[in-house]
């Protein structure tokens, strides 16, 4: 019904639900297959088009896209013609020119994927912007929430961390909200938005209170370079209140799971121990992550335009 | 005739055609497929090598060279061998053993492809050096003005900006003339080259005299790096007497188009509203930059070695 | 037998033949060829998971397993989430889950791609660690010698140069000697290893003499970051007394031969005339480390798991 990926608030339960069940059919049908790769994407280009570095997911949509036959090409802004003071109006002109289908863009100013569909024919997916959204992540991490928990309804989550620049944290809130889950942020109170009253969330400032009541907890990044600010405690003081230990994973409920979009700081916001537990689902998020992605590029760019997703 | 693609002034008129009319050939073989790629150079291994960034040339060879499904590796200078000290010599050799089919060369030394075909068996494709030449660039502007104006005998070509230090021009002058087009040359006295009295086009310092007689106006990008030096006047200055905005614009006949090789710098040598008018052929250009490098790509390393370009 | 590529210290003569017959037959297979790309690896990923610049090494590997139509995505470590704080063993995790089946690597830790072993269902091919090995480098080079001598058994190498930070000359000895040939090391005292007497090698620090009884000489690289150290002679007297040029060729037997590593820097530890001789097989190194690379990856990641290589 929408033909691009900007945000995860945009998706209803049953557009969402069809993400999820595809990427579960390209599971099925990887596994089958002696060839892990379907031709259904051939002589489609995605572009990715990362204003940030993130290695990570420009690697896992890379693998999706290449898995589906698709031809992948980078744009990275690093010395490209962005750096001699082009507009992202003609970056996204140029591209479009060159006949992108897909464009996979992060970018520090929250809002650019929206401002870029403007000037794309081709649909374009957010890959992260500002603090805004991550949407495939959200949508990644609600595939392994119902791979390991079977469902959503009722189900409590607590996500812990610096949800003020989590982009991570919005798009989940969304999603999950969506999808029936009951939420929890457990953050300090310099590392919650302004607004977070108006969420459909609740809020705790004390995190070994809230773990028993807890079906899935989902750790947010530390971003090493904001430890410095003023909204941060210092590194210890935040780990030892925030931070996820065996100690403190011993409160959680026996089948709760672990979560993390990585990259992890072991050690900072979640131990080795809880990492490396059986709780820990860290490993299957990254799995899915590819799933997910051949899932969402598969809806866009196969069969009729804009009919699917 | 001709394995290598150094220099726009190389070519002459039938070939120069041939690979027009193949770039059209390619426009129609890609429309009528469902799958946009054709599988002619599989096997095929094009390098782009990249002594200086560009983001935009290197993403159009690479686009064009999967279309027709060759592998493409990308050997850019940073953090490389030829930081290690390695010569150009060297690093053709490597390449060549390597089994690179052609080499599409950006480097900041005039002359640098020209040396590469001293070493190398594969083709080699110059993709700008220093201020001497940029051949597709040209292949792909007289392209785009033979789409849009169905002729080149007579037509009326000016050429504004920067010219002292811009290989579009030279390539655009070299090829357009050879197409029967006349030429205009427009810029700062201090911005023209020394020897330009010897080429075959007319000079003005006066943009709003020539414009009434041109059928095509090419924008030349100012790259801002240079802004400071004594070449050239101030940004304001330099945008008021040869910067081409709606009111300019206006000077134009009827069916003249406005070119523009990008990346351009809006408000600077040209206005938005002049970019994104009707008369703008600039996304068109990007267009056909693909289909052009397809083509030299095809003409090259498809058939027999050495005869069809 | 062993299912990863870590040290040419594992592999016994009968698995190291396989590599060089396996190589052969990639050469004789794509020269039969019309379209010089075989299918053998179609669906699989090779991760190249670069911490340091490489890009010779990189792009020949990515070269060997596109020609076996494996897809390649390059995770290199600058503005990664390793830069972010990411530990080895994480970002092993996550190209596992991503479904990597080969992780080629190259490190400035010695042994890290040993400990990647850990963590890694897939394979690991060790594309240089620290000062301790790069086997496909010495693989390469021991295909070359096979070409070219016809035999390894009582032949005589001497390696020259910086023996003590390089991983080329540890690789080299440990694989010539388990073919049978004799090596000697050439080098100034301070540039060999303390424990280089356990070593099945006769040391010599006089080029002069060692040459007329040479069969293969071959120079490894200079770093001529390391020109500043303590260990090393000024850069013309290393090159007077290290350095291979025309007149100490001359002292080498009628059909012996001259190999070097690549990059190397002409003038300082081979001169011009030398690298371009006729005894020179450096190119021919070059065009065969991508049938090596080609054959181990066949070999590693083709029919049953861990029962070639």
């Amino acid at each position: 019904m929408i033909p691009h990926l900007l945000s995860a608030s945009d998706l209803d339960r049953d557009t969402a639900t069809l993400v999820l069940d595809t990427a579960q059919g390209m599971a099925s049908a990887m596994t089958g297959r002696e060839v892990r790769k379907l031709p259904t994407l051939r002589g489609r280009t995605v572009v990715n088009l990362f204003f940030e570095d993130s290695t990570r997911t420009r690697v896992s949509f890379e693998a999706a896209a290449k898995r589906l036959s698709a031809d992948v090409v980078t744009f990275s802004a690093k010395g490209s013609s962005v750096s001699k003071g082009e507009s992202l109006k003609d970056t996204a002109l140029t591209l479009q020119a060159m006949g992108a289908d897909a464009v996979v863009v992060r970018h520090s100013a929250s809002g650019a994927p929206h401002r870029l569909t403007g000037w794309l024919n081709g649909s374009v997916i957010n890959a992260g912007d500002g603090t805004h959204e991550h949407p495939t992540q959200a949508l990644l991490d609600a595939y392994t929430i119902r791979q390991r928990m079977g469902r959503f309804d009722g189900l409590r989550v607590t996500i812990v961390g610096d949800v003020l620049h989590s982009r991570v944290a919005r798009s989940n809130v969304a999603l999950l909200t969506t999808f029936g889950a009951r939420v929890t942020l457990v953050a300090p109170p310099t590392l919650l938005p302004v607004g977070v009253s108006a969420w459909p969330v609740e809020v705790s400032y004390d995190l070994d209170s809230v773990l028993p009541d807890t079906d899935v907890v989902m750790m947010l990044r530390v971003q090493r370079e904001r430890m410095g600010d003023s909204f941060f405690p210092s590194a210890r003081e935040y780990s030892r209140r925030y931070g996820l230990d065996v100690t403190r994973m011993g409160r959680l409920p026996e089948e709760s799971i672990v979560m993390h979009p990585g990259p992890m700081i072991r050690g900072m916001e979640i131990a080795a121990d809880v990492a490396d537990s059986e709780r820990s689902v860290i490993v299957d998020q990254v799995t899915n992550g590819v799933l997910v992605r051949m899932a969402v590029l598969y809806l866009m760019l196969s069969g009729e335009k804009g009919t699917m997703l």
